[in-house]
């Protein structure tokens, strides 16, 4: 049967990681799994007690395609409560994951053929669904003095769109206020639309992120339940566009969603009043965090930088090698660690790097550690 | 901000309707709802007990993006028991709706600019996420003499695509054996790919609604939980995909969406063990079909079809009215009765015909039925 061209995405290189990992636990062996990007932790226990009373409440039929007006009313709250941003809840819109906020945003701001700008390193996902939508992801090679994120000399004249991160995915870096400000007026002087992934925002370790809310009304922004408020499985997250904008993703969300999932926005409400458990996850980061920037460089992964938010390690290990790949299945067959190799997130200078997720147990980051000083050792010497 | 030309895809005329409803029921109306294509009904209630009981159990972080693997094996032996087709649950594809899984066939099988052909009356969403993916929808204006289906001798030589529904929606007409056969074939023969939607299936009155997967495995085929499992808002379907195109299919979804609601596929696999209750909504269906039936020549709309399935008769009033909108608002206005005018399915044709949906409970069809009639005597005479 006939296929397209554009359906020619790259696999996830993660994905073989993680069945190469289940094979092995299906040997009985015990993988540290540090490859993973979501939470060991469940929804909050408010979020979970929410959704068992509503299993005795009404139908669960479809919602409005813009989501349950209470959450996107204790959404635009939250930007009050994080930011001091006053937010008119009309402009935010509850989606199925960031997932569908991608799908949505670029089908609403880009035509076939568009170029669209995104970091490298920076989420696989970004490239493949601009790919499928027939769209042109332009890679743009972040430096490591701009601490991995594009700074407006990257940034070509022809840009249909611009997509940063931050905390970026899998460096950990932010940007400040003055480095977003910069990108976002790049953007608006020459006709760029920007969009700004901020799905790790409320895993933050030293300061809070900035969202581009704060410098401007005319831009994308995506957010999600996953991360922060732990509930990858649910699919539900958020965006917030420009007041004009509402109509346009509303048509779209009716046509290509209906809804996000009933269930899950029930749950995310709740979850949004569980901050002592929250909290506790983030304690749980933390510690994790201090652990990893402690063991790595004691393991022999001495070039990394801490993390500003979210929960990786991104490390350079092309001293070491260049075919991460390769040295990430090592890792996993010798020492029993489930590590990402880089070449997902770069595809140039990814060959020469990994990422360690620490979203796990600390007792799992613990044992990860020791098996990878231990593996690194008899490996490097 | 910019915003690209395929966003601009047509509003549905039927949430207008239901706006204007929620806006007399604010008023302290009492409208009867027959515009709404859902279930009245929740979940069945073994599919909610499986939820509060996953409640306590495990994370519920992302499923593989192809879905539960117990899930694609019991939709697999659906297949089995409603079809008599011995299916591979390897084929099957788990999806956040069969939204979804559009999303994914059309992006799987067509490039921009490639003509798909559908059915005219149909499910507007077709059109809009075919012109949201830079394709081209072409509407093959259906026959009454056909039964309101395309048959082969409607298909251009150059289609990529043909999308079809049996039952159908607006009509709930169902293409037998041999009208399926034919289309598949007539398909096969040009290399046009054949994507079946399916999702009424199993609200069936007459005779059991022929799969496409009975006559070929070349087929992509579409269903959903949403109607005879009564799980609109969970937000989980499912599609059946050649062998070759399992791969395809799950680099796009693990990119586009991830995974499906691993809560929703949790309820849906517990949903499909729950037959005496979804016969129970069946017969509610079956009761409320031949009140309608009756019922609507009655009231004066006697050019109509007896539905072979799903929940909708529709009806011709061309005779009465060439503003099908106008008359729907007049019947919201004068009578309290939601229904659905036609341009939503059919944009040339639907001026002069009405969608009346009967998925409400029974004593609300009673009440409708009786208010129909007591309007279009007063307005028809």
């Amino acid at each position: 049967m006939r296929s397209s061209r554009r359906s020619g995405v790259d696999p996830f290189i993660v994905m073989d990681v993680l069945e190469h990992a289940r094979r092995a636990e299906a040997a009985g062996r015990r993988i540290i799994h540090m490859e993973i990007g979501q939470p060991a932790t469940p929804a909050p226990s408010g979020a979970r007690a929410a959704v068992t009373e509503a299993m005795a409440g009404d139908a669960m039929g479809y919602t409005v395609a813009l989501g349950l007006p209470a959450l996107r009313q204790r959404i635009a709250r939250l930007y009050g409560d994080w930011y001091n941003v006053d937010l008119d809840p009309g402009r935010v819109i509850v989606t199925s994951g960031s997932s569908a906020a991608f799908l949505l945003a670029f089908t609403a701001l880009f035509d076939t053929g568009d170029r669209v700008g995104i970091g490298a390193p920076g989420y696989p996902s970004y490239r493949q669904i601009l790919r499928a939508l027939d769209l042109r992801p332009v890679m743009l090679e972040t430096a490591a003095e701009n601490r991995l994120q594009p700074v407006p000399g990257d940034l070509p004249a022809d840009l249909a769109g611009l997509m940063i991160a931050s905390p970026a995915n899998p460096s950990g870096t932010m940007l400040d206020r003055a480095a977003m400000a910069a990108l976002i007026g790049a953007c608006a002087a020459q006709g760029t639309a920007f969009i700004s992934d901020e799905i790790y925002h409320g895993i933050e370790y030293d300061k809070k992120a900035v969202t581009a809310l704060e410098i401007s009304d005319e831009v994308y922004v995506i957010n999600s339940f996953s991360k922060y408020f732990s509930m990858t499985g649910w699919r539900v997250g958020w965006m917030v566009v420009p007041p004009d904008h509402v109509r346009i993703i509303e048509r779209l969300a009716q046509n290509m969603f209906i809804c996000a999932p009933h269930v899950s926005q029930i749950a995310a409400l709740a979850a949004m009043d569980c901050e002592p458990e929250l909290q506790a996850n983030m304690a749980v980061y933390r510690e994790n965090r201090r652990l990893m920037l402690e063991g790595l460089p004691e393991a022999g992964f001495t070039r990394i930088a801490p993390p500003d938010g979210g929960f990786y390690v991104y490390a350079d290990v092309s001293h070491l090698t260049q075919d991460s790949r390769a040295l990430a299945a090592e890792i996993l067959e010798q020492a029993g660690v489930a590590v990402a190799p880089g070449l997902d997130f770069d595809p140039s200078r990814g060959a020469g790097t990994l990422r360690f997720s620490y979203a796990t147990a600390t007792g799992d980051i613990r044992e990860g550690l020791a098996r990878l000083k231990t593996f690194m050792q008899a490996r490097f010497g």
